[in-house]
């Protein structure tokens, strides 16, 4: 896991704060990045599944682009430009490497009859429009798309704007061995998603770092240096102590995970766009008490401390 | 079925054409909107499911929706604006209500756990926001969302602002019949889609006439005009004429559709936009026969005569 | 389309009788596989889909296979033997071939990542223990597997035991071509089912005949003939004149075929296995016209004279 | 969390074992359930999804329940007897009663059109015919079926031969909450499953204990322990310590846990029924790491000590 190459480490994907009326709240999103940033985290994404990007219109998604990059101090963006037509997909990848991304991030969509050759030739025809690198995403629990291994390595082998595969089909320990035994380009980085919940596991099978949601990056910080350190069983421990936060995180949704950006003072308001929900009460005060339990003592708002 | 009401009769959805290249061809929709309201029809509906909105980016959806404003020549538009996220199908509803539309098509989206009280809630606060009528579309096909009767009645009965249920859901006569008779408002019309696959069985329980992209609206015309006039019998004979056409152009997908409207003079190109497809040659070459068959002798770029 | 072949013409997919109590109607049975072998048919399918074998026992399919190739009167009996476990469809299909079955039918099971491997797999594993000769079920619709056309021209012309391909994939003409074209073995056929609603237009394209549950053998018997005379304008002619029949009867479910099947006196009762539903009335009440409308004059009891 | 209550405590799901040529293995399910049953658990589950329930033959089914029966040495055995059909749910129910299951498990099964008013008659057809106590499983995960809570609160309160909700919708924590606020009658246990995945936060949220298939049930019964003795600190310590077993081991599929099982002495053969795979060597092996760290030096192959 070479510490050198561009999209490797922890690369946090963002949520996209609202405020209370559900309208996007800028300030929020621009605290969010630079509290990440003055971590050390590697690059971020936006508007993602957690960004909520499938509950906006374009022009907010370009207003909060030029926020995001704004923010970033020169840390690379990457930029989530899935779309269900192909064409604007690559509009999309087009206005956001204008606007600044460092790379841009693409999940496939269902078709009526599942087609490799179509997946393939739907990122052929993205990857030569892109003037900027590309994450290919697999995610099948939001896409219901299915890659098999040899369709992601024929796109990281065969386009060297390929710079990473966001690995996210279960089992991922598995496919991330597959794909890092498999990858020609060496360059090309395979990253963990799923919230860390396989973080460990991933990591051991080969995973060059994160790129997730989970809300104290610091953790998964952690975990990459004490891996690239040859401490696997120091990996291990971390994995181990914060799993549990972990897990109570990837619930469905990402109400969890926006109330725990809020108590860490970067959203002003936990607010999940309709039709998704918000967190309800009870579930706030068990998250509370997983907060307390994890971090005894911490103030969440500064970076935490990381125990193991 | 009263002639008379504002959102009955034949209402085609309209395909999007396309240029080779895959890029808007407003002059193809100006076209068929034309031709379509020399035939007398009720209306026209941009931007549904045959109108490939879901491969489309906001600013082309702004240009296609002026174009079938100023074409319709005064007869209504309806535009559908379903989006995944409430605010932004709010947000496309009172863009399309300036842009002249005169009511829009909404259909709610998967959740991760159905829930019927959501989907109430997706729709009042649309409605409510609506400076426009709204149609509500119950197509389960392309939604995957199961709206039970007593909802979709919930939402006739209570909002004045509703104006038509497009009935799409299988078996869709009994769902017709069984919306007709709970309607409360009975200026509610109940239209029939699915390319009219089931049109004169739906007509016969009640449906108030077509909302479908069946590509010789004439057809659905000749079938409403008997209906009103008490002929069922001979709307019967109408439907059993051309029933094999309607078979062969619901097929999966746009592309059938808009070959025929290419054939019919009124597309230029029959592109279907990636990752979807254009029709092949042989299909093509089967659909020719059967078009030969269906109406011999007949040039088809003029209005076609009915015969049953 | 050789008249000769062995799984070639109609072979009708039978229901499943049951008495009002739901208990199994061996009688019923009894009848209709009589009835439908007066008309000629090609052979018999049962315990498929229509046959409701997914809500049938072990023991109550064993009394039911014994029940049809006694019945059958030497005419072919072909069992659905699908199971999601292999062994398991093993052992259904060892014990249907000792019953005397001519044929077992198989369709895959869904995995949780689709893999054509494990398909091929499951195939070879039943053919190769499988005494009979092998119907290899496409029927994505109820089984949500896809299989695409080379995997399945790999299992017919690597397996000499497979003798049909039942091709119920939509668009089904197009691939009914692609494997017609595709096969070695051209001994193997490829049959029609869907309720025949492409009928004609998998004719066309080069279907051996109809393997389906349409409760009218003779109309598709009628198809057949006028094909293999050479006369393909009176094949459609037949499926328009009766096509608003099949439409009508291929709505989800398989109440309004054992409706239409009760009125030709062939079962005793309507009744499909909770949790499905069996016919309302005011369903039944439209089949009386459309039947009237189809027939008119004629007593479905007898073999039905076929107009076109 | 009464301790005396009928289901509660910790009720292990079992593997079925197989031979390596996948017949079933008796002696290794005799072995299974001996050892478990000396761990002190509170009853056994078969033929559940762990159990490969949908690859087994009826006959298979019945030879099954009687070893387990044999070898539960009085200890409740509950045995899983959904099937598609209404019938054949009530068919294996009474038969499953009349082998000696102190109760079965039920859960319902997908329809084409979602609809509550039917899974309400499924149930209450099976609950009204079964001579045993009923557990209600809901799993949307196995089944695509969602029960809301007050459709299972329906049945549980409605009634009596209802005795446990094996609560496994995400997010448990909440859904569990719903459903012991919402029973009148408060015998009805409801049990957590998945893995265990969410163990500790249901257990705070009311689950009255286990029913799952971690192969170390002695944690299980470690967190119960301490949450009777009112010490949740110390369950949420116990949960820590072991769940980045439960998340390895509750991957998609029941490979991992056969391994393990197979590492502890209980099953001859890890063997899992086709289509499904059995355990990779990479897998095993990372197994391996993770159990030498998760039990430093014990045998498995005894109960394991419970450090936290």
């Amino acid at each position: 896991m070479p510490a050198s190459a561009p999209f490797t480490g922890v690369i946090p994907i963002l949520a996209t704060p609202f405020h209370d009326d559900e309208s996007p709240d800028h300030a929020s999103l621009d605290r969010l990045i630079r509290f990440f940033g003055e971590l050390g985290v590697d690059g971020f994404t936006v508007l993602g599944v957690l960004g909520e990007s499938n509950r906006l219109t374009d022009a907010e998604r370009t207003a909060l682009i030029k926020t995001a990059v704004a923010a970033a101090g020169g840390r690379p963006v990457i930029v989530g430009t899935s779309h269900t037509g192909t064409a604007a997909t690559i509009a999309l990848t087009r206005e956001a490497a204008q606007l600044g991304a460092a790379a841009v991030m693409v999940a496939p969509s269902k078709q009526p009859v599942p087609n490799d050759a179509v997946v393939f030739e739907y990122y052929r025809r993205v990857i030569e429009a892109s003037p900027v690198p590309v994450v290919v995403q697999d995610h099948p629990l939001s896409t219901e798309v299915h890659m098999p291994a040899p369709l992601l390595l024929r796109l990281a082998n065969e386009f060297p704007r390929v710079a990473c595969i966001k690995a996210e089909a279960t089992p991922s320990p598995n496919k991330i061995a597959a794909l890092k035994a498999g990858l020609v380009r060496k360059e090309v980085s395979v990253l963990t998603g799923l919230g860390a919940l396989y973080g460990f596991f991933d990591l051991e099978r080969g995973s060059d770092g994160f790129n997730t949601g989970f809300a104290f990056p610091e953790v998964l910080q952690a975990m990459v240096a004490r891996m690239r350190a040859g401490d696997a069983e120091g990996a291990r421990r971390v994995f181990t102590r914060y799993l549990p936060l972990m897990v109570f995180e990837q619930q469905p949704g990402v109400a969890i995970r926006k109330e725990i950006l809020r108590r860490r003072g970067l959203l002003a308001s936990n607010r999940v766009r309709h039709p998704a929900g918000s967190i309800d009460a009870a579930t706030a005060e068990q998250l509370h008490r997983l907060l307390e339990a994890t971090f005894p003592g911490q103030d969440l708002t500064r970076p935490v401390r990381i125990e193991a």
